[in-house]
């Protein structure tokens, strides 16, 4: 039997959550009310998508991608009580420098957060804006409202920094795709170590793009890893090129817990490929872009947040064991 | 208080008119029946976009870019009593020489039309295929049956050629778009002055493609500048590109009224992006490209019609009052 | 009277149809319950389109191009009474060697196949993935159930090989589009013989790419030609690259009754091209494309089975006489 | 017989000449000490090339290409008394307004001067870089120290500006090649009027890059038009693409002399192409570039003065029955 | 021992040759006075290389790459006595229909010709320009005067088709390098076969691009393959991309007599990479390109000539036991 | 005054050195008998370029680019007596591995390698070919002899990371250029910091490709940087970008000693460009690529190597009072 390890021990809420539709035998299925989040919920926002979530005392919080009507992109905080009707803050996070030095680096913007508590606070990467170009940033918020910028793990380029909600062998690791200055057309997932968060090192190649499919071109890790006893389980993005364009599909890993570098099981087909409306029609058609997702331990239960379209957020649920077993059974590795 | 100047004399119908819609505060909002003008609306017409209207006699008249079920780029004459009904005359333009010389001419495409009455008559400026490259054509029209065409205005490869409805210091002033000879991935917005529209001069930089958002790759006036005691009105498209192609949203820009090169405000968010449908899906997904206008100086209603997919004609609503506030309250100049 | 000239023999079951809508004068029209096959019909298909289909026993039968969740592309065999709900294997067909030899080809994809009936049995073409690049698979069946390779046709790189339904001047006769290895951004059709269906030679142009317009890019041919008293009827695809990509549209030509290469007529517009959201929305963008057709020689009816959005198929009917005419009324040659 | 018309008074110093080498039926042979100027001929110039010249008082003045060690691109003014040993004034020319509007005009780079007496003064046009971009710069001097700046031509992107020595039908002619904005891969040769240097149009398409040859991707005018009883004589410049980069060749064209937009003949073979070791190596492998010549017309003698991978200035010889006789000979018009 | 399989019976005179350099251990060494044929040995030759030669009469023909000075690709044929001096015929070959239907082949270009003795005739295989896109064409002569023209192998795109000298398994074969329409960056060595020289089929993947090397890009096929007792000796060229562009080196590889498309060995290393100065400049810098070869089997010695630079043409010599020697010792396979 | 500081404490011998040629004003001069090591030194070598070097024991020790003739990239460890003429070992460097953990890290390829003494030993840093992506290799070594591999310092894709010769505030110091991972065609200079040479971060821009000039496409640190009284002396190489490929030349830079992110003067033009035979013409032409530099203390005497044309390597001399005052006197900073 699979189940989710609980590392940390802040008070959960009930997260959002759906039965499997009657006659679907598939190990992931979207909430029948999405997109969960509108483009506009703020007045000036264009899009919201590619964002995180997390407990966080009686509810949820979250760090949202709104890119506003000018399309610049920017990250804020939000609440929930129930994960479904969140309130966004309309006013940008605005970063304060955890030590002064950090004064020394320029804030471009950012986009696609990601949230991690790990051992007593909030942590948050993003692919940030460091002298216009893009590479990891890294703060650290208790209450989502003060958000304190910690040095940029990386040189650019990079995107999808991920971290993991615990030390490993007394490191912090960190998942990253290493990409380029544009619209990268390549990128393999390789995992970093660190001491204290701002000294990185010990890179190790993950897992790359492979195959003539969905995960062909690129692929980055999604939301933080969630620990079950079967190992790491990890949903990443691939795309495939099409003659129109990219097409980001969904897929999931199980790393091993204690060398999470190395990949025990992946999904040689898609769990999720875009495939409504609003996931095929938006500011970037044919778009699915995991970011977030809230777990039950006690049932098993994952909810996924995802962009779509690079509009609007979606949400999608399954069950540990699903996901698992469906991981394990459709492996090539 | 802002108003329209009012600088020609011809007869005024009532122009298409919705109030904003109960709770938005945009400073722009959609016909409630778009499109206005279907794709099919000739037996033979792939699609009818990015088209220019003007007053004229009980009503009104416009040029059409109607493509043919060739995918062939043409533009016709039509006319509606009403702005929102109208009849298009299913046979091409086919344009007199205004002189011998312009036999000299070759015809191999034209497309995107503007339409601007001075003093006694109607020009119409259009991207016209010369030793098939892109440049701007000129006509005359005192009925929009018969056209007379004058010698183009610049050498290619340009676009988006857009008349001031007056002279500005005794000179005839248009404004531009210098591209490339294909999908131009750049473009900034020039003004060219001229004693007789034949010979063009003293070219300007207006303003360029800027930011890191919605107009960050290419920008290009829309329909003809519109004369307020604050400057002129421009209405203009900006493209961004996503990795998956290029997005076409709309702006405005208020230039100064004796010289127009000069940029007294510009919206650094869009007031329009495609978010609707028939603007995301259709021969070019995620295009909004406004290229006419109809204003009433009594009641500083306009009417803008734009481009929607490179399929159909949308049409949009503002008051000179509230735009002109926007531009100047959203301004990075 | 423009007739179908009725090459084999073998027994024909009703083909699927609809009657011309009231008020349309197309010369085609599409299905009312389009799209006819879902891009789910099987457990793990992400897609089905592309696709062919014949007339054998007492129904239909087929070979589907149905791409799995792993976007692997692989072809299917399918049957159908009706030619509107088919059953459609959920295993790809495995291909028994025609001879020892053929062990030596490896196989790595195969997609957009063709169905030709010739002489006394029915020889499947398809892009064939060969050293993993695209070429010509040929391969014949008795019962769709058994599949036997032949050598490939072409070298790499080619696409949309057709066969003729019978045998020319005592030759075979394929069309086929070179091509390159990518999303390739030419190609022409051309005619290759063959005493034997394993060496071809005399090689000749059919025709190319051509205008400003839906053909622009390239063409390529789609169902196997239909023998009729005017001419092979040639149903195929055209492309036009626009800034956000390729749209694929249907003409038809006219070729010569025995030198095949020679064109006799062929649509200066396209005769459907994207414009229904199961066309335009989809794993690309914008495609309509089309791979077999069943004919009654009795009636002069035409079904058209045609990819959509290389999502879903897509069927469209029309008569012989009515698209005969057509061509001929719109050919520029 | 051909000879050249003198159009202009100006006294004559001997032109620089070397005699056809024994052995060559060459219409066009190098002078036998190239390189004519080094390209370090200034303390910090990297290269001197692409150049203009003209009689001027006992000797001869020219505008010359000057990059510095920065690679910036500047053009400077210099004399000799021989045209062969030059002295070039190591400050680059400060252009002076020519009226007050042009001191808006911003001034990023300039090269590949031309220069043109017409009348009573010398004209300079160049490709003046106006908001970061490629344009044709005009100024007029009398001394060749003080240059006056006068409007630029056209707008972006345009290179390789020639003006015609005389007015022809009462109007200033200027051939140009519109381009885009970086290493433009096509590019004809067009023909604009003006009555006055300062607006301009009646553009006409002259003759464009052809066949699969040495002039296949773009042509670009190269020395001042020289005036003959055949037509005018113009050397271009044509290129062709191989799979490491561009080749500059130079070829020949004789022009209507009344309406110098008609081609009388233009050759089909190039009459010189890179093939020194200072032709092929250098800061641009391959590149013979012509600005610049000086004729004699009671010898019929002309010295080329061309760029020679981008780097040095070489010059070359011919005779104008010669070069005439061999244009119409190999003309394919 | 190694030695040359002598297959064709034509008198045979002596080869050049020069002996191995003193202190050199290299596979293979340069003629002394290369280039051996100039860019400028015809009147309105650019530049004569990548050709090929064979024994003829008393002493040697060939078919000769001479690009004229409109830069257009053609073929000529041409004698010597010595293989060091050669006449080549000024005129093009103009190929003789060898059947009526032949005329149906537009002419476009012709490039890169091999020769080879089969049996009772000389056939001639070229890059040959078909509707505009390079193939395969075939031609046959006796007395390198009368070259009559059979159909051309392949469908485009092709280049580089090399024929073997005798018959395998009662069949023609050639290798040949199917390409994309431009400067093509990938390509692969594959055999095709034929009973008759006109149908072509049982195409065999035989060698491709590999490794991070000289061989990185693509690879072609050389000189006619010569039989030894240790396989089918065969030069080729591969392609690596620099930074700045193409760079054609030599290899060797051996294929088995029986099973040509089977590699016994194959050099890692190049066996020479352009490094004189006529290899490293002139139309195309840094090219070593095979396409002949003349081999002594009493000697073993072997003459190979090369394309240099695309520009002139140069000999390289071998001995038999040495190369196949270090094919064999420097083989990955 | 300027002079160097001597950080480290080992033995010198006499550095290579010529004077500065009479009449030259030049801050850097060539070697008058360059290319200092030739391609061939090595029986397979096919260049030998882009290298470090060192005081070692009596004389100099250094670590050489040397690619094979298979254009494998490998680099070899060597040693002089004199800094000229040099033995290289022909075995590639064999890394042993610091620490079990780094047998994970593949080795693919190795190129441009850097030498830097700090504190007891001598680090290597290289471009080091990590999961098939380029990334900064590292690794210790006393004695030339056994080289101890450490950890990677950064992700993919990184090249010319250069270490300081010192600690500052207590952290290493690595210069690095991150980029793409092909012939990147953008690159700026960043620096990270380390207490350990493990683990890397605090992550500064420190200067970035910029102007129109010689070092507008991207730049890059070359030898490991001199510590002198005005600042760290660093010369690096920028790339220019011509229609015919890239153009590297060589520049210099003073930083700030303490923080050395700081950049203090920078120059505006080259100091060196590629305008020799040996630096224009092989491999990659136009390459002046400087990775080693000699520096006598006592007589501020610096000895520069660099590669040139990516063949051979050259050496260039100056002293650094001259180039400290070039910088000063050249900064646009």
């Amino acid at each position: 039997m699979t189940y989710i390890i609980n590392t940390d021990k802040i008070k959960r809420a009930a997260i959002p959550w759906e039965e499997r539709p009657q006659n679907s035998d598939s190990p992931i299925w979207r909430y029948s009310k999405n997109p969960v989040i509108p483009r506009n919920l703020l007045p000036d926002s264009n899009s919201i998508f590619n964002s995180a979530v997390a407990y966080h005392q009686d509810g949820f919080a979250g760090v949202f991608r709104c890119d506003d009507t000018r399309r610049y992109m920017r990250i804020h905080s939000g609440r929930s009580e129930d994960g479904i009707n969140w309130k966004i803050n309309p006013e940008p996070i605005r970063f304060i420098p955890s030590q002064s030095s950090i004064n020394d680096l320029k804030f471009d913007f950012a986009y696609d957060p990601r949230v991690c508590w790990i051992e007593d606070r909030y942590y948050v990467t993003w692919c940030n804006g460091y002298a216009n170009h893009p590479t990891i940033g890294v703060a650290y918020t208790n209450d989502f409202e003060k958000f304190y910028q910690m040095e940029n793990a990386f040189l650019p380029h990079n995107r999808n920094g991920v971290l993991f909600p615990r030390k490993i062998n007394g490191l912090y690791m960190m998942l990253s795709r290493p990409s380029d200055n544009g619209h990268t057309p390549f990128g393999d997932i390789y995992l970093s170590q660190s001491p204290d968060l701002t000294f990185w090192g010990k890179h190790r190649f993950v897992m790359g793009a492979c195959g003539p499919g969905w995960q062909s071109t690129k692929i980055g890790a999604g939301p933080v890893p969630i620990e079950t006893n079967e190992g790491w389980l990890l949903f990443y993005h691939g795309v495939l090129t099409s003659c129109n364009g990219f097409v980001y599909s969904m897929g999931a890993a199980l790393l091993d817990l204690e060398k999470p570098w190395q990949v025990i099981a992946r999904t040689e087909p898609y769990i999720m490929s875009p495939q409504t409306l609003y996931e095929c029609v938006g500011d970037v058609p044919n778009v699915v872009f995991p970011c977030g997702a809230l777990t039950d331990p006690e049932t098993g239960q994952i909810a996924i947040y995802y962009g779509a379209a690079d509009t609007v957020s979606g949400l999608a649920f399954t069950k540990v064991d699903l996901i698992v077993d469906f991981v394990k059974r459709n492996s090539s590795i």
